[in-house]
């Protein structure tokens, strides 16, 4: 049996030639490719045209071939051997034209002339090819012929989503994007992990949250899918996390939500500082994905994330270096034990309250040594400092943070707590 | 045309050496100076004796000569060469005493042997005389001559105020004193500045807030000005500003409200801080102006002080040294500067509300770049986090603050968001 | 006549040969002491097997003689040297043992060889000796006769209690325990330094507080009494302190309540800072003592301990170290001065408000010089600052927090302030 990490990595691989978009064939074989792993996923389209908000959602785009011919009949800039190649949604072009004509047309990144950088032009029709800064300063004077063999028609946006039930409807919300083209941290790592995170919240025994998950075209997806939601969506979520950039080994970052002390911000920044994580912090100035809509006023979800190197903020983004090598085995794992830890925390965040006034007589139920001692262990202590501030008030995950003690440690005291009927479960 | 500078360095020079005091003939040519200046000045009195709160408004003083001769026959001390020379409101006094005797009356500072010092009696019979700690040092043994020629009668006494209506009743309130003879800095720059920004005020087009700037006596026309006033400056009043000692052109000081985080305090410290202002921030606790009224509990006005030199904070302070060499253009011109800015700042302070829920789409309105890319413009990065922010309940200062970009950049792109539809004004 | 210290250190000489314990005659004698000193004390004895919330009051435990008989026939271990040795409610045993066998039953510090660590076995049967270990090292091989003359039998738990009524309902509550055998720090400090600011508190004239000082059992007793009195407790106790740890000449330590804000923390950290004492501060997580009841969810007493080393922290702590020689006459003599001080301060705490809308005039009430200058002396300023906060609503140790000034220097200024009729005590 393989590897957690392992089977997370393979299946990035699987879905990195892949030519998603916002629309079209790619992301619906990448819903279907997760879907293999997740049966309970339920695909949903959006016609095109549909209004969102202030948002239209926009044709779907269909792309076949796209590629140009030098003056020496060489065939460069072809989609078929890298879909970055193509700017995103680029209309159908057969025409020749000049070098300086074509150069409008042409983005490389002169800092890093190994690298194809990623573009799209979504909401306006315009067309162009990505390339390396190198292969561009050999293009010589003289004829290009371009072709681009693409098409756009009322067709639909999709998504997926599950919804895993639990004893309660307070629910936990995991959200992260499915159209990016062939980029590994950004953008396989986040639905990769959210799969497999998913398949850990179905495991979890008696499980008392609700999880919605949702794997949805950024920003129009997301504005799609509150459009539809957004009612149920405030009513129930307590929690709710961006997940993407998840795959790199390099330091974690955590961007908070715009209240930027909500239960999700909470739970991030215990989990991050209990599992004695060196993470960034990041202001909410930097935002820059889905949370962007979540935590709109008027939407005012409590969604932070946590990543490994955020977007924006490693030379390697948004360019074809972000690939199979840039993430890791390590590096996806390592971010699905943060979240999964986030998520058993807040299974764990109960609100209790004490049975009895003043410190209960742990000795005659024997949580206490009878011998008087200078020390008590520290499972006693925590026992102590969490009747103390259990107050039938404060949950459980802020009790934790005042006294300075991971919840997972503290949770196992609660048991015999409980037993013992000290405590009793609040509300 | 002259400068601004220069027109105000020119009407500290005017109004210099006419002898303020509480009452009299030297502040109603002071009002009258500054009406010629701004018509629109409405001028009051208060007849001496009127209750006002804990106060009764004094007599007024009238003096016509003060002078010693000393033993050789000399006249020293001689009020119409320096009105500082004469304790303020000064009994008259027609005797001879030996040297002994007038010493306990005489002030002058040993560790400033040039300078005279300002001194007042205001509300005790007394009479004294202030000359530089060289001069005194000279005077020999004999019969000195002492004269004052003043008068105490019933009278009144004077402030100015200009009321300049906006489109709302909420007012700005800028209030400086007006009852200090012969110095510069505190207190002509006060005056002098208030005088120009009433001019900027009127030139306001479509003026939103309405605004109040009194010049009063120090402490009793403040106190008066407010029995008579209280009930519509507390309904009014959003920010209010004590302008004094606003003409050296040393470093900037800043005293908060009594509250701290006023309004008024919100915009004092955004301005100065996105002017890229050195400045000093006091505590309340060493107040010494007006706002020592203003932020009187039960009067609980929003009141704080932008000055240049605090007062109490620079040698010069109440002495013969703070003269129009003291004060500059420039250091008038950077006061003026910052408080048209802070008046500028609040004009554009309102609140806005988005129209739709999530980010809108800039890109169909020309606001944002249709070809994705890397970073955006900081213009773009602006309209996001102002948006983002913009909950149709935190004001614009508030707002402008969290985003970390001064209002007046701010300012500029909410035109297109308005003429788009995007936001509207709250309430 | 002794000084106070004097009288201090003597009493804590008096009742260190005492052997308390959870109940029985030591309690009584200490109790029969301290009364001799404050005739008011109320003595209250809670039968065996009262049920208090979770606990039951223990059986009494006397003791006769407890030794041990080495294989040489030498005494050993003999309570009646010093009543440490025995492990407080050791059941009765008279039987011989290896040394293999009676090791489990002998309780030394390794690290202090030279010290008797003081143990007990309250809730459940058990017995033991306690020795240092240098003299463990030196016990041969061979049969050890043990003696243990214990009883236990239904009778009671004593504790004290003073209550001394002021003017109004509101109390101050000191709590201190009388459990500890033959040691001073920790704790005969506690009861003797209450038993003297009883007699100060009882001295002060037109005492506008009431208070409650209570001498308990540790844990059970505090228990017991809140289990009889919490709801009058709760309803007059404003702040309260647990007095322990309060002899030594070492660094003063402050554990704030669980609250960490209330009236009883802001009055002790304003003394400790005004009186300008270097102290640790320490995390209500360190607690030890009978706040753990006081502060309980539910009791929400405000308590907090101000201590010379605190228990725990110094390690002649719970052994027979901290004897007469680690207490002194200058360290009791602190503690009770900081607590004497905290209690002056409460007594002084009332709201005042203004009698008048801005400053009054100070001048015409001699209140402040009629010459006008540049410094005002430093009482003029605290009564403008005083009155600046004095809102009617704000109490005077805030206040004087606010003004950054001690409240007992500012207490000077309110009676001619309340003389001139310019505040009144508030409500």
């Amino acid at each position: 049996m393989k590897s957690l990490e392992k089977e997370m990595y393979n299946l990035c691989k699987e879905l990195f030639p892949i030519n998603r978009s916002l629309t079209g064939e790619g992301v619906r074989e990448t819903l279907g490719i997760i879907k293999s792993h997740l049966p309970e996923l339920k695909i949903s389209e959006v016609p095109s045209g549909t209004k969102c908000f202030d948002w239209d959602v926009p044709q779907e785009w269909k792309i076949r071939k796209a590629y140009i011919i030098d003056p020496e009949g060489k065939k460069i800039a072809d989609f078929k051997k890298n879909n970055l190649h193509i700017v995103g949604y680029s209309e159908p072009v057969d025409c020749v034209m000049s070098l300086e004509e074509l150069n409008s047309k042409l983005h490389s990144i002169p800092e890093q002339p190994n690298a194809i950088p990623y573009y799209t032009s979504y909401y306006k029709k315009d067309w162009g090819f990505c390339i390396t800064d190198n292969e561009r300063k050999n293009l010589k004077e003289g004829d290009y012929k371009i072709f681009i063999d693409s098409e756009f028609f009322n067709g639909c946006m999709n998504y997926g989503e599950i919804l895993i039930p639990g004893e309660t409807d307070e629910e936990i919300f995991l959200s992260t994007y499915i159209c990016h083209p062939s980029m590994a941290n950004n953008e396989l790592s986040g639905p990769v992990v959210s799969t497999f995170l998913a398949k850990h919240i179905q495991s979890i025994k008696s499980r008392r949250l609700s999880y919605r998950l949702i794997f949805v075209p950024e920003t129009i997806g997301a504005i799609a899918y509150l459009s539809k939601n957004l009612e149920i969506m405030k009513k129930n979520i307590i929690a709710g996390y961006q997940l993407t950039c998840v795959g790199d080994n390099n330091n974690f970052s955590f961007l908070p939500s715009r209240d930027n002390n909500t239960l999700a911000d909470i739970s991030a920044r215990h989990v991050l500082r209990y599992l004695k994580i060196d993470y960034d912090e990041y202001s909410f100035l930097t935002r820059g994905s889905d949370e962007r809509q979540y935590c709109y006023p008027g939407i005012d979800l409590p969604v932070c994330s946590i990543m490994r190197s955020k977007y924006g903020n490693y030379d390697e983004y948004h360019t074809s270096l972000d690939n199979m090598e840039f993430i890791s085995e390590e590096g996806l794992r390592g971010a699905y034990d943060v979240y999964k830890m986030v998520i058993n925390s807040l299974e764990m965040n109960l609100i209790y309250k004490n049975n009895s006034l003043c410190e209960p007589q742990l000795g005659k139920r024997g949580l206490y040594p009878h011998l008087s001692n200078l020390d008590v262990s520290e499972d006693i202590n925590n026992i102590l400092n969490f009747l103390t501030y259990c107050d039938g008030e404060t949950d459980f995950l802020r009790i934790a943070e005042k006294i300075q003690c991971p919840i997972w440690k503290l949770d196992k005291i609660v048991s015999p707590l409980i037993e013992h009927e000290l405590i009793s479960v609040s509300g």
